[in-house]
């Protein structure tokens, strides 16, 4: 049976998202609305412009049945989308007492300051969605069986408010029966887009009522299918067979599910084994430290690391030798299984995993390459090297590098 | 004179914009069309289909002087934007014999193959526009007093056609004349959105026929304003006096303008000065070496840095005193002050800055809440110390506090 959605617009506001930056939030909709059943069918960016929202809001109502707006809910001049989606309803904003209680209680005031009591003013008839990491509700409104959701521009604020309560919010109002579509994300270390994609021809053939969509990262890929049925049974078991599929295929480089990162699946590895690491970094100057670090409570297994940018900080931070320096270059197997070594040896940890290398755009030579870099991890008793081609610019071979390493490090915990 | 902007709308299609991918487009359609004085109203993602995507343009031509489409003009099933536009103008698409002789010529074909003879159908009216990296052309309309370009989708092969005739196209359709807007962005450090809104309202009552924008990062702002006048010259005075206006009110909050990172800067201003850094992390996890390290040629003046998230790695690596460990505690004044001393003794540099604070979620107490991080910037003859709270999530705690040290060593070089 072929999945049937429900038709989703996704409205994204400000006047940025037309100048200087990009609207980074669909995949992120995406995956949360296909659990409801929703494929977004289109999306628009509009600036801070009360007739522009409301023309574009106005134009999205008509087509889908879930339009969401994200953004322009701040207190400032420029925060419009109130204004907009209360004129394209035709309802006014009425002051909540709720909201400011609210507010009093999540601020500590003792009196409200005017930016405040502009927050308080929401679109008659909206339930109220609080936000944890802002000053911003969000809205949900129904209009006869359509519904709008209004939500926070900032990711932080409104990631957290959507699986907290918003996506729960419209299962109820389209009466979304629990686990009728589901879906699941593998993340995949190692691989291409392209190499996921071919290798998984297979399994788009052998089950062709889901759909599937593969999202590319630096050095890392991303698969989603998504499955619809009669019973959640049937979708749980339709679900289950295609992962076992794919884990067939593709083993080892599927690291993890849903939310998770390589940081905190190596920190889950680590923390369960009773095991430590150190990182001894050069050409991704810090990167893979600050992953390890993203992760809640990484103190426990991340001892610390070394940024070694120069030749001398390899000698005096680390005990590369210099005669090693001299003979093969800061670029080489030798460096980096030395750094690795004496890294584990200097921080007193179970493992540690060196990075060096050419992060360009200039530094490269015909034998040493702009993206070529040189890994080693240490572990008890044994140091392995690997070597990476890596093509892109500067911040995407430090991020390729640095995923690398961190994936070899759980394959070597593992 | 209040500046008249052209409305401007960009359709992109391609059903992966609504599922795994982002748009990246949008800045680099906005810097081009700013030029013919153009600003993008409204962006949209439309999937492959025929009518979503006519339905979309053709809301865009009601509103827009100019709608660009972007995507779907390839020869496989699900490009199908060349007949949706013709749909939506009324017209047909005519077989071109400039089209099959230049793909003869740019492929040394003897007989046309039957994709390629998809490329040669374009709607009727149009004028081509070559493309040096594809076979799909792109087309120049125009309906009445408006316009329609369609592009294909590979930026390596819309960007350059643009470039070479494009962008001319549309000036000599609109009349445009040169240098008659212009835009500059001014990048700000140590005041968030909300204060440098409220300083700069002066500027913004001043002069007002510029437009302006504010966008927030964490622990930083970005400030753009875009002028029109009758002559270059009159442009280029209005903009200065504008930037005048600003430096005089946020002073050395501005870091720089454009393109600028607060890495960049302060990497400029090291190499200028001929001084060296290192640093010492502890909460931002190698973020802040990260944020350094981004920058091309860094290695000239970043020497390395020491990530140390544990007390031991504090004591053992930068020799912070266990005393001051046990009596002060790892996140305190006096530990940022050592931290950087020592780090700047170590790495031989003429700064070293210092960090360490607690990131959160958990961690905190009600002498140091979460959020709370003390810095220290040691620099030749004395060390300096900053305390600073920030709010948010633990990625945004560790960029303000990356941010807020970048920027300390800025001002201390400076």
């Amino acid at each position: 049976m072929p999945i049937k959605f429900r038709k989703a617009e996704v409205v994204c506001t400000g006047s940025e998202l037309l100048s200087s930056r990009v609207n980074l939030y669909i995949p992120a909709f995406a995956q949360r609305l296909i659990k409801a059943g929703f494929r977004i069918r289109r999306e628009h960016c509009v600036g801070d412009d009360l007739k522009d929202i409301a023309k574009t809001v106005a134009c999205a109502l008509r087509n889908a049945d879930l339009v969401i707006v994200c953004g322009g809910l701040g207190p400032t001049f420029d925060d419009v989308t109130r204004q907009a989606v209360a004129k394209v309803l035709g309802r006014k904003l009425v002051y909540s007492d709720y909201a400011e209680r609210t507010l009093r209680a999540n601020y500590n005031l003792t009196e409200m300051l005017p930016n405040m009591k502009d927050q308080c003013y929401i679109i008659a008839g909206a339930a109220l969605a609080d936000n944890a990491n802002g000053t911003a509700f969000g809205l949900l409104l129904t209009e006869g069986r359509k519904m709008i959701v209004l939500l926070p521009g900032p990711s932080h604020e409104w990631e957290p408010m959507f699986d907290a309560c918003i996506l729960d919010g419209i299962k109820k109002f389209f009466k979304v029966k629990e686990g009728m579509v589901r879906s699941l994300t593998l993340k995949i270390a190692g691989l291409r887009e392209v190499q996921t994609e071919n290798l998984l021809k297979p399994v788009n053939k052998r089950f062709r009522d889901a759909v599937y969509t593969i999202l590319a990262g630096p050095n890392l890929a991303e698969f989603s299918f998504t499955v619809g049925g009669k019973s959640p049974g049937e979708v749980a078991a339709k679900l289950a067979r295609i992962e076992k599929a794919c884990r067939k295929i593709l083993g080892k480089n599927i690291y993890g599910t849903g939310g998770d990162t390589l940081g905190s699946v190596t920190g889950r590895l680590l923390l369960q084994k009773g095991k430590t690491v150190a990182l001894a970094e050069s050409c991704t100057g810090g990167l893979a430290a600050d992953l390890i670090t993203d992760v809640p409570g990484s103190s426990e297994y991340f001892m610390g690391g070394a940024v070694v940018y120069s030749n001398a900080a390899k000698e005096k931070l680390l005990g590369v030798k210099r005669a090693t320096l001299l003979k093969y270059g800061a670029v080489s197997k030798e460096c980096a299984i030395e750094m690795a070594a004496n890294c584990r040896k200097f921080f007193k940890t179970d493992y540690a995993v060196a990075i060096t290398g050419i992060a360009g755009p200039s530094g490269g030579t015909a034998k040493n390459p702009v993206g070529l870099v040189h890994f080693a991890v240490a572990a008890p008793g044994r140091t392995v090297h690997f070597e990476k081609n890596f093509r892109g610019p500067r911040p995407v071979v430090k991020s390729c590098a640095a995923n690398f390493a961190l994936d070899a490090l759980r394959r070597t915990v593992k």
